[in-house]
């Protein structure tokens, strides 16, 4: 099988030279005295992009295990916990909070739509019991975004705290712990920050510290375990277990690239590539899985299938036959994704994703304007001021 | 702070080139058809480092999770289990089988030593309704190997299923899950196969997934779950969540080295090293620290540090004063140790390392023959038929 | 400055990853014999790439010094020689052999057409006494191609040499040194091979060194000399000077990449990306520069540019807004060039490299059906078997 | 063939991974601004290693091509020149001065020992008529270093331009074009600066720049012309054909790593390493080729063969063995080369270059004192402030 020429998913995504080139760094020791330099650099390079002064945890592991985690140490058996649900993430979480013990609350909102933050606050007023608030900032398998920086303050105000998984945002889509109020946050580095996938990265607020110590069901001695890297390694210097080398190597290099391209920067280019993608698709015809331009995510665009098609038939042969890897919908519809993450978020891979996606329909007999939703696209990049 | 000059620590080890370049590939969708290819190629080839038929588990996280998945898949609440103690790696499963709920039974031997198979024969006939044996096959912290090969057969013959820690020794001593009746295999790629840190290379026999399957305690839907990788991807094509795609391409590239080379020449030139290096730490009048060559480890040389000296002190000079950088004791005793593993088990790297503790010692007070000890390095090298 | 997000230049173009994979593999010393071996490895690769017996000669240098190197060796002062002319790279040979002291004669061809071989034997029908023909396979400036299958065979009937820039053709464009009848060839493994510039890759007849050998002019102790590599490395095993190692790892790895894929496969995809760019470009209303698709050459498509306009603003425009790297005119007329080379003669490359023009001619004033030509692009990729 | 465990010849050397890494970053258009931007940075850093104010030349080709060109381009027909002589690389500028046409006078000496600049001085008076002098800075292949820093300012003094060989000193010696009033220098980066072979790093003085343009027989539009590249790149920002951009990104970080860690500190381990080499051979017994301590070169080590001997025997000895490549004699004598160059200049590399080396010739019959050679140089070593 070839390898794919473009991957333009929804992450793991197209990392840029630079990452790639540290992961080839030479693997030293854990206790290395230049990896623990390199460990902390890391940790303060991530604090940077999340703008913030809690503690951030570097824990091994996918996101799943961040979230996982998270969920563990926060959720006390009994705990009276809202869980907002938008889509497939927000849906699973629920499943574990109840797993793990929570008294489980949901609010929903259709997967095509967001949270509405004045139904958080009602709902929380009228339960002042909560505790813990869940919300997933992108609901990365329907491109869809939920308003953090809304419910934040809100949960705060009820004195709730929030668990946000915000795996797909970080570096590509504003989080902001420290401004917004958020407890405990889980970003991945395979998204928008463009990074080896294999780590969660994650933001630890006083409050969250608090709770979960005091949580006899919170993981200790544990790959779980938040607080054992809380106690054995920001505390004591010593790493509960080897962490990756590699990917720590990877991440900081992620990391520099976007530092160096300005977090603003580094926004701005996912929105225009989310908005030019847009505009081509909906001059293509094909129609968009967000109900409204305002709840669609930067990272990434949900394109509704066609009726009489499915969105692995869609996928698999713009791989098959364009070298174009895309995303399916991972549950959340008859939906094809093309992801504007980290490099792919610039220059022509907006029109790229389409043009794949596009020739793709007409291939299999659904009728697209595929010149008209080119021309639009590229109408829209060419109104940018830098696309580079 | 600089980089190290030579990584010659007990793992993560120096990885071959091929390593460092299979991780710089461009990361991919991890649905990606090339991907999936390579995932279950990957699999192949750590079954064939195995020589096993059994179902091979590629988990996400450092050994430590592969570990802990199989003592909590393994551990029914109740469950009568044996627990061989000849180090720390052993003494922490102890730990482990415990707070999972086991009824736990341990035989010890000292740090410096390996565990007696004719002991656990009588101890399981003594104890008929033992379901599990828990063993480490080397314990890297000191240096010393366990007859692994011995204890398996015993156990099954006893009708106790094994749960083996051989992190350290998979590519670089031999460890047969099929012909050694072991149940549960967990092993590490960032020691003798010399690949990156982030994964466990698990093994799992029939017995071992039916008991797994009938524990109503073994993790579910959960990144600790090795059940959710049988029944996922081995049976569905499913991942449970991202693998570490970086990591998957590198511990490819680290089997086809080994795979390129065979195993019984891989080996053989950790024994020759590991013998080379105890060679000459003898002729300079340094201690080893296991109590005879015939329990000493082939991945790696534990040395007991002079009086007056500690394990960080010496391992600290070495690295700061040569750039060469060794591991300390990790908690099994004031010793140092040099690692043969990969890449650094041939050619000269056994005196470099032995050249770099010996000048850290006189450095540091300690008398040692540091000529006469090169010298008996280099002789035992000499009579190796091929060190490169 | 950026760097670029696509290179789709007439080359040096986008390299496949394991050439630049290659390319950090460790620098070794010319005489280990590792190195030895490689090196002898990748001339044999190399002359699978030209189906040839022949000697091939890895001279250090781009293209232009092979060049160099075989004009300066094969024309003795006073020797007729025949030079074709139909581009930039025709006229600058022609300099260097009436600089080297040949009885220059010339046949030349509009820049935008191909040399007439019927014209070619008329001329050495004509002319008994040219020892030598110089011809341009592929002039890369112009996107145009000469028919060398045709004229070799003419020459070698009328007793007169063969000296062929092929240096953009090989392993995009058929070129046959045996069949061909052809006495020295230069390629470049910059172009469609995809590999580093900073080599010649030459192939040198019999016939060939019996006129090098004979020619007192011939350069010998010399960077330039084609001798010192036939006497001491092909014939000594000794290395005139040190060989360029990087060089020669990513002009191995390059040649394996098309070798595994075959030559045939290569050939078709550059036919399929130029003749889809160039529907594309027809159907935007760019005129192409070559007179006809018959002189087109498969691995770079000239598009004239519009009255008003310059190759250089076009080019530039097209880089610093969208992050395209195309090539300029290079002095062969008011035109820009989008290359089909290596990585970048598949997939939607030719649809990247039109849109980025076609949206910069519209951004600078001139008018493109920029959809129509997109849609005809794709229209025309769709056809192909296999586009990956 | 076993790719070499360690590389310790005299050049190409062992690299640094930056330097790896930058061979692999996507290979650009040669008019890519990015790339013109970092042409002209690695000249502004090639120019700080030499700390000259100077033009520097990048030319492509390994430093024979330099060479040739400079002595082609200063060289009139029938002008009087001096070369001095001290090994076999000068004495093959000998010849190439004699081919181009100068009236060549030799000042030889023995090729273990230096020129005497007192010699110089006399000659230089006694024919005024001389206008240009030739010497080699280290003479690598026997070890040994020339006083260039006195036979510049004598030679100005004399009226006579010079030209020097400091292929192997850039980085690891110092050479100061300005200080020391050279004319040209050729250096190449796969020495002391640790970088791929395949280019020369020229320093051309204003001096230089007025004999070259107004000598006639200078190259001109040739692969070998200095002029090109002064009168097109330097002057015209046009290149005069393809830079070999992967060389160009491995000269670029070659250069940093040395910057970053400062000249005076790499002068410094140069030094080091080189006198722990020879205070280790000499307790080992085995005789330094250069005749005393201060003609030795501090970026290799030579070390006469024992009768009964050959370099060849040793050199393969050691690499098919041991692994480790050294350098054989290159025609100045029997004898081997340790190299000192760049990375190998540091930590406990001259020990392992001494271990392998006493261990061959012990291996091949011939009495060293192994132990107390290594013990020696790690004697040496431990009293180096900083050998990391």
């Amino acid at each position: 099988m070839n390898e794919p020429v473009f991957t333009l998913s929804a992450g793991p995504t197209t990392a840029p030279d630079r990452v790639l080139a540290a992961q080839a760094r030479p693997i030293t020791y854990h206790y290395d005295p230049a990896f623990l330099e390199g460990f902390r650099r890391t940790e303060r390079k991530v604090a940077e992009l999340f703008r913030t002064r809690q503690d951030v945890l570097l824990m091994q592991g996918e996101a799943v295990l961040g979230l996982e985690a998270a969920a563990r140490s926060l959720v006390r058996p009994g705990m009276p916990v809202l869980n907002l649900v938008s889509g497939v993430f927000g849906k699973g979480m629920g499943y574990w909070l109840a797993a793990f013990g929570a008294e489980l609350h949901e609010l929903e909102a259709p997967y095509n739509d967001a949270v509405d933050p004045e139904e958080v606050d009602r709902f929380l007023a009228e339960h002042p019991e909560i505790e813990l608030v869940a919300v997933v900032h992108c609901e990365t398998p329907s491109g869809t975004l939920n308003p953090v920086g809304e419910i934040g303050p809100i949960a705060k105000r009820h004195g709730a705290m929030t668990l946000v998984d915000c795996v797909s945002s970080l570096a590509g889509i504003p989080i902001w712990p420290d401004e917004w109020q958020l407890d405990v946050c889980v970003a991945g580095p395979q998204k928008c920050l463009a990074g080896p996938p294999g780590m969660s990265l994650m933001t630890v607020s006083d409050d969250a510290w608090s709770a979960i110590r005091a949580n006899p069901a919170a993981p200790r001695a544990s790959f779980l375990s938040m607080l054992d890297w809380k106690e054995q390694w920001l505390e004591g210097g010593k790493f509960p277990f080897t962490p990756s080398v590699v990917d720590v190597h990877g991440v900081e290099a992620a990391c520099d690239v976007i530092l160096e391209e300005g977090l603003e920067a580094s926004f701005e280019r996912h929105a225009q590539a989310a908005a030019a993608c847009r505009e081509g698709a909906r001059a293509m015809e094909i129609d968009l899985w967000p109900v409204s331009d305002e709840v669609a995510a930067a990272c990434v665009t949900a394109l509704a299938v066609p009726d009489g098609l499915t969105d692995t038939q869609v996928r698999d042969h713009c791989r098959a036959r364009y070298g174009v890897m895309i995303s399916g919908g991972q549950g959340a519809g008859n939906l094809v994704r093309i992801g504007h993450m980290g490099p792919t978020a610039r220059s022509l891979y907006p029109l790229l994703g389409l043009a794949a996606v596009g020739r793709t329909l007409l291939d299999l007999g659904a009728p697209v304007k595929l010149g008209d939703g080119l021309e639009a696209t590229l109408q829209a990049l060419s109104k940018i001021e830098q696309v580079v």
